[in-house]
């Protein structure tokens, strides 16, 4: 049965408090519900996590290493300069699909550079927790689950 | 009847032999007909449009103004640094979708910065043709088509 | 009799209906008349144009060659950064005067440059419709039509 | 009656003497009975004022608080970088008009760049002494003065 | 009763024994000391905090979410970029104010720019330990607290 | 007795009246009172300074020396390039502390900068008027005063 | 026969009357006739083509893909920027020779960089017509048909 | 007995699996074992650490204080940016050399910087695990050990 | 006989007690007596004017027009950009040299531009005082005065 | 009789075992053959000069001076930054070509400029040994010499 | 028997007299001294070169060719942007380990670069003299040689 | 008896035939001529030397070492960018003073820096010949020669 990783990372376990004009009103329980109800619908396992402590992220990483068949990610804040982070993602052997709630191309200028996109089998953002129910179903495209 | 246009910039039409480890090699015409075979399931009418001409491409969008729910843009090269279609896009009173075929993140530095993206409803790269799929469900589920 | 050509570039057509609150409501035919008329008062000769298309546009300024006495030019968002503009203009043997609607320095950065400024005969923006009549007479002026 | 401050800036009583290929051989004096025929037929008061002290120029830009309905403005030299001018033209409730009798696109490149323009009515260069008659009769257009 | 947080970034805790002629040669105990002497007389309460853990610091923050009425914020080296603790600090509801013990314009470049401080209720450096209570009056004032 | 200089730069005498959502209602006069009634409390005397003249600044700066025991600055538009400025309180023997009403660090990119900051004893901003009472006790505190 | 192409871009009809100090007097139709005489006398076929409009550009490289086995391309200022130009001639797959007329780096700054430069087989400048030549026979050295 | 530290920073412990064509086959057991056969030669002892949590680095760094004689430090990625590492370093009283497993210059841009360099007592890179053994030798060489 | 003004910016009139180490021992008093002890030796009169305040340096300039045959200029801290000093200074009709006291170059970096030296007939620093006296004896030999 | 000199660069002596993916398999004897039997067709005398001594380079040039009637200079690496060839060369009175075996504009950002080309009289590279025999022929073309 | 270069750039031949703070005290015979001693120890042969002329260095690099099995490099005030030294570095066949005596990293900017160290097998900086034997130590490592 | 040395960098033997609008007409010969004539009223010895070659230049540089007191130092197209002669001047014990010929400041920018600079006991340029004649005056009085 195909496994796939959500990764999530610092202060999205906010979401649906945290400035929703921006990143909406769903929580980020609700998220994990929408996810593992498509995954249900997919038939593939999920494992989701969120942290706000890089180092956990790492470790995180490197547990996954040969567990799971794909990635989604959200790095969040440390998506835009956190080299460790990126480290830990290239050596990762899966593919991984990067994805974001808000459009991140209409905020700050050092929110609009990531640095694990170049490496990602897809990216899309600014489609709300949608987003993650897309990157789930192209990534089980991508692994040949359907 | 929710209907959606297509807009496509230059040389896309010669999808499939261009550069086909970048772009895969699905042809431009299976494009359109993956695209038309899904608005199908979706039960929305696509007007579907690509030009190498700017010139064209500001009288569609024009002429698209009212006619039209929401669109999904690949603007190809003109992405970049065209501000006459940033300019046309932002009098286009429906919401779009911005799509890539390859993940502009993973090119050259200056296919690295969109002047459309900070409109857009939502943003994706890297799927290849299933991205245009991807944006016309995401784009039908906002304007609750479904 | 003096003859003024007045160079229209992409989108301006939308004039009325395209970022009111930028732009003004002020329609483009209306714009059309009002330098009609002003130019009636005046006695001179209007060659209006508009394009979309780049094409059109250097191939206009070539027809006009020795057929005009001077010219106002809204290359609109050609403006900042379009060469092939910028070249057309420099081989256009009479004076000319730059005109925008809006005042391009409250604008985004890249729209406060201007590819053709520097050999303009006279700049000015921000005055809205009301600009292009400003523009005729100093032209006028300048070509000692009165 | 309306009443309209033209305000000039350092070095500007130099004008005929200084650069004529640049500035014209209209002198100050010259300039300013320009402005006040035009006033005069019009129908508007002018406040004239030149100096080249800074602090001279920032207490008579309040001193005119409340006298004036409008100005025109050519900070010359300042124009290009003094925050101070510019604090004061903010504080200023009136509209105004920026005017520079060269063409600043035409210039040094530290002379191309104004901390006024953004917040002015209208902008417009390169027209010599004439654009101040130009600035004029467009300020007492907006004021519904005509 | 007014609460207030305090939350201390990476290595404050060696404050004392680091770079004294930089930070001082109060300890990190006795600053903390002064505070809370501080508060006793202006009748507040302290949430006293300091962390070498990014994540931690982001814990913190949520968890001190509608529980305190406002803030004082030294995040030490990683108010110069870290996106993660701007995140956290623009998702909290309540006045903060940034506070360093050294005055961070008479350092290295990179040390000369903070992610927080344009959120800041006030921001003030330089003063040592005693801006802490400098920063608490002020914070206490704002509240409303006298 | 303590002698504490306040120095104040251009636009400042129009507290109140200029941008009130950006400064604050306090006026001039009641700033200067308010300093002068801490002054009162805290036993020193005060020398209050402004003026919108550069060179008035400039004289007044060395006019002080050796008569203040520290001074309170608040160099307004010129904080954030004049050189000028920067020389005549670089030759200045006494302690300063740098002082804004409006929090620099959220206005335009060419108010974020400081040519004073590097030198002074303290810096603050963002408190409003209150700011000045603040700078006044830490400059007495760091004088020995109290 | 070896067959080869020659593409124009923009305002490259005018040649002869366009800044002849920069260009040179011989004419568009001139520059034509010299290089049909040296084709013949070489023994290929030339397909001259020039336009002002991007969009036919574009279409005419794909035209020409399969059918010519060789290319001569001046893209005049589309050169500088134009990343649609750029993706066509990348889809192009057979070698091509890029000439200016002009000395390029004799230029404006914005003139000194070519977008298709990289990817050309060789690349020629300041030869007024004779660079056409030029290229030509280095063309048909490369293409062995000499 | 000369203490020396070996402080790893994150996804070190990945070494070996982690794109072995940069950071080489040896795995980081391996690695440490080479270290302290080493160390046994010299007659120094060895404290190794490696984590990836940021905070737990800057904890052992002062936990180290007053314990060791001197410092090897590979801080990984964060190397390149991370202050609070920088600072931890700044504050400790002991000699360190840096080293990297891989070329570090001829890597991305982003990774050819070191916020740490300009206070190593040396640098050394690209030499793989032989590098720890080098910076071993010379940190006691330099600690007069031998 | 031939007239010399010496023009000298703010914060001259410190000379002697403002930064020794970086300015010299001079008074400004002594550099005055040394440069016309100087000019009697030469047979040259001396015009030498100091002062702080823009606005007078700028009316000085004018005063002085046709009234000397040369100058020497040292702008002080306005050499760096002040942009009013260098239009005053354009549009005096003779030759100046222009004279810093210490080694320009040697300082912080916005103190190495100076906006007037590329019109300047000579340029020097880093002399001390007596580079008054070799821009003097330099200026009256380029004016045939020996 | 017209001669032409053949100035070459810094290790273009290794041509043909140097990178021969990029410079290509032609050795320095046989490009130097290759120009000498095109000069006897064309009749022409070649002054040929290779060297890795900037002085002799600089030596050699002067001593060309009114010797030859034109030169083709490949500077090789010196080409892209140093000054002192530049400054011979501009001090060369006679007309020169610029020629590089390999395509610069393919290479790394810092071979993409070149600091001689501005100033002669044609341009050309990327087409190997060939290369030399071009410029050969269009600097005799140039010189009348056929 | 492994042959080993050594070569040394510009006023490396001052060590030991100039700025001694920063090089160290060991004269640059001494260096040769201890390099030859190690390679004796190691039993590899040794040819140690120091030149001030850019291209004896450059002919050196070719002498070499094919006689070393590898080569330390100190290419000094070279290595920070000469590209001719890059070239023929490039076209050495050996491996080559990159020393500096000094720190690079905590000197000017421009120091901090090296256009050799990309291609380099290994880097070191900072141990003074002793930087020259762990470089040969490490070479002959990676030769096999131990 | 005080022993001055002259160094001249590359192209000033050209000196009255290179570019003499730039320049001046003096030749090399007779600006040797002035300086020795001026030294002999001085009563000081002149070492006069000029090279094309960089490595004679550092050669030149160290064998002065303790030969000359002070030295006068036009290292023409060197000035700019040369590390190796920056590194060999900082190695001079005694004081120099940095002479052009020209006013760099009116020249292309990157001709508008100097390597040397910040170390000069002094600067000048544009004053011609002349202006060594200046410099050897100064460097006498410095040297308390008189």
């Amino acid at each position: 049965m195909t496994r796939v990783a959500v990764l999530n990372g610092p202060n999205l376990d906010l979401l649906g408090s945290r400035e929703p004009e921006l990143y909406g009103r769903t929580t980020f329980a609700e998220l994990e519900a929408m996810v593992r109800e498509e995954a249900g619908r997919l038939g593939v396992t999920i494992d989701w996590f969120q942290t706000n402590h890089e180092g956990a992220f790492l470790d995180q990483v490197r547990t996954l290493r040969g567990k799971v068949d794909g990635a989604i990610i959200n790095a969040a804040a440390w998506t835009h300069d956190n080299l460790a982070v990126r480290d830990a993602v290239l050596a990762f052997p899966a593919p991984f699909i990067e994805v974001h709630l808000s459009n991140i191309f209409a905020r700050e200028p050092e929110r609009r550079h990531s640095v694990l996109a170049d490496r990602a089998a897809g990216f899309l953002c600014g489609f709300g927790a949608r987003g993650y129910v897309m990157a789930l179903r192209a990534l089980v495209d991508q692994l040949g689950g359907r």
